[in-house]
């Protein structure tokens, strides 16, 4: 008898929501917005909106405990939805956070773990509101779902790029795909023979972009104090290739991008070159740099070109024009989604 | 050297919770209500306010495979986090939802679980607005967040209990601690010999009760109708003493309750007897019921009393005259926190 079953890879992830939620059908007028975007939007009345996002992390997929200190997990846990908040253009004011833990784990490193996250709440000014705590057969599980409010028409979603919109995005990017790199590096010099000692030396920046990234809620204070509204937004948690297809897919359009705009810290490129890697091809499809990718109208372009946490990566075109990445020597490569390779 | 480290098992849940976020403090003047609730109040203007509640269920812990079917796995997950903003006298509007899984699943056993949680989301009118999936290094966990909305007067605390008022259950108890005991007296004659088939005949009620528990949603609304507001609330998830006693502490107040008002039901008690347990320990003791457990004041006893939906099981003391139950017998005994046991 053959298998007739369907597995994972076959649809991967996000056919694999599109398909598990098809069904959905809004029965309440309260909810604005649903799956689909950075974070569900809630009408609490009057001209303002909540906005939910949850995100789970866990051990052996989304970290290694062999490298990453539970108090970096802990911020880092708080950091992404924040983000995932600051992509619909709001600010987050509450998390809860669920647990799921082994009986192994000591009191102490439990405490590290939330070290980090009220390192985070400081940071971002929230309130730990609730959640559980709870055991695991094996490995740590760590799920928060952040609370955040804005007015109704400051919200960002991913399906309002228009043609000839800029693509924008804040810092720079590739860096957590690179610290990545040399922690699995250290990894596995470490199992071959534990007495040598890891060689970080010079990766701060990268280590920490791997390890403690921060969501960008400075960014959409910059946007409120400059007067410009994105047209679009996402946050770059997959790769900025990814994300670019998500935002054109949504908004029904396609776009240029160029390599040699795209903004990579020096670090990141020594590195990337050290591991024959091509630093854009980072950029491109390593995930987890946090940062903001958004469109503008071409009004905006002065507000938003000279100022130093942004840069102009691209514009919009037309939706049959396709999604493509200009690279160095000029040539038009269209890309194509890759989705996340978690399974 | 000596281990210098604290288990979990030393602080218990209560404990390490408490010892885990008692760093925290109120930012937002937004958070009506933190942690140490059912459910998270925030504040969204006007006079109505939002709730917020999570849980995770994990395989092997709160489920396991073996006699879960997956449909009632996802009905439950969303029941028992409706169950907790039933607890503070509100109706849940929406829900996100986070799925780890191993990719051994096929598509179609995630379908059942997403049949499950449709099934949910239709009984209780809720929108399923958000989440994510990710793959698991092994066993399945759920994380579903709750959304909820009510008038700021309306909500019930736990700790609005005063003395003399009276203590009320919704429905009967023990039920699904029997439905537990039968599913794994069956399980472990099973791995004995497979080609048994389990024997499940008559107890389709408490087996029910287990797999597929509702949410007390319509007692809210009843109340609602009877213009009756609980002066505190809780939800029974871990046995109905431990409901009790986090009643009283947090309301200041002791307790009668009485054992021969306890509302069993005849399914529940026969099978206890069956197994040589006594009906009373497995509604105190026993968890997993999902009934609502509320104090009322004196003037609207007529309203509950006649009313088939509510059980009158004791009343509110002062403090310093502790939390008692009086058994057949007439003797009173004291009641002491046990905490859940999953650690």
């Amino acid at each position: 008898m053959e298998d007739s079953t369907t597995s994972i890879e076959e649809l991967g992830e996000f056919g694999l929501i599109n398909h598990l939620t098809k069904w959905v059908k809004l029965a309440n007028d309260t909810t604005l917005k649903g799956i689909g975007d950075d974070a569900a939007v809630i009408d609490i009345g009057g001209n303002e909106a909540m906005l939910i996002s949850t995100d789970t992390l866990i051990e052996g997929i989304h970290f290694s405990l062999m490298y990453t200190p539970l108090k970096h997990l802990g911020y880092k846990a708080v950091a992404v939805n924040v983000s995932d908040i600051c992509a619909m253009n709001a600010i987050t004011e509450q998390i809860t956070v669920s647990l799921a833990v082994s009986s192994k784990f000591p009191v102490e490193a439990l405490e590290e773990l939330y070290e980090g996250i009220q390192a985070a709440c400081n940071q971002y000014k929230i309130d730990l509101v609730g959640g559980d705590t709870t055991s695991s057969i094996s490995g740590l599980v760590l799920t928060v779902t952040a609370i955040g409010r804005a007015k109704k028409d400051a919200i960002a979603y991913r399906n309002g790029a228009k043609e000839y919109d800029l693509l924008v995005v804040s810092g720079d990017l590739g860096g957590a795909y690179m610290g990545l790199q040399v922690l699995e590096r250290e990894k596995e010099v470490f199992k071959a023979n534990p007495a040598i000692q890891p060689d970080l030396d010079g990766h701060d920046y990268i280590i920490q972009r791997q390890l403690k990234p921060d969501a960008r809620q400075d960014i959409v204070t910059i946007l409120k104090e400059l007067d410009v509204k994105p047209t679009a937004m996402i946050d770059i948690s997959d790769g900025l290739a990814s994300e670019i297809i998500h935002l054109c897919s949504q908004s029904s359009v396609g776009c240029h991008i160029y390599d040699e705009k795209i903004p990579i810290d020096a670090k990141t490129s020594m590195t990337a070159l050290d591991f024959n890697l091509d630093p854009s091809t980072c950029a491109l499809n390593g995930g987890e740099d946090y940062e903001l990718l958004f469109t503008i109208g071409q009004s905006d372009f002065d507000k938003i070109n000279t100022n130093p946490n942004f840069t102009i990566i691209g514009h919009i075109t037309h939706e049959k024009d396709g999604v493509y990445y200009i690279d160095k020597q000029g040539s038009a490569i269209e890309l194509k989604a890759q989705g996340w390779r978690h399974f």
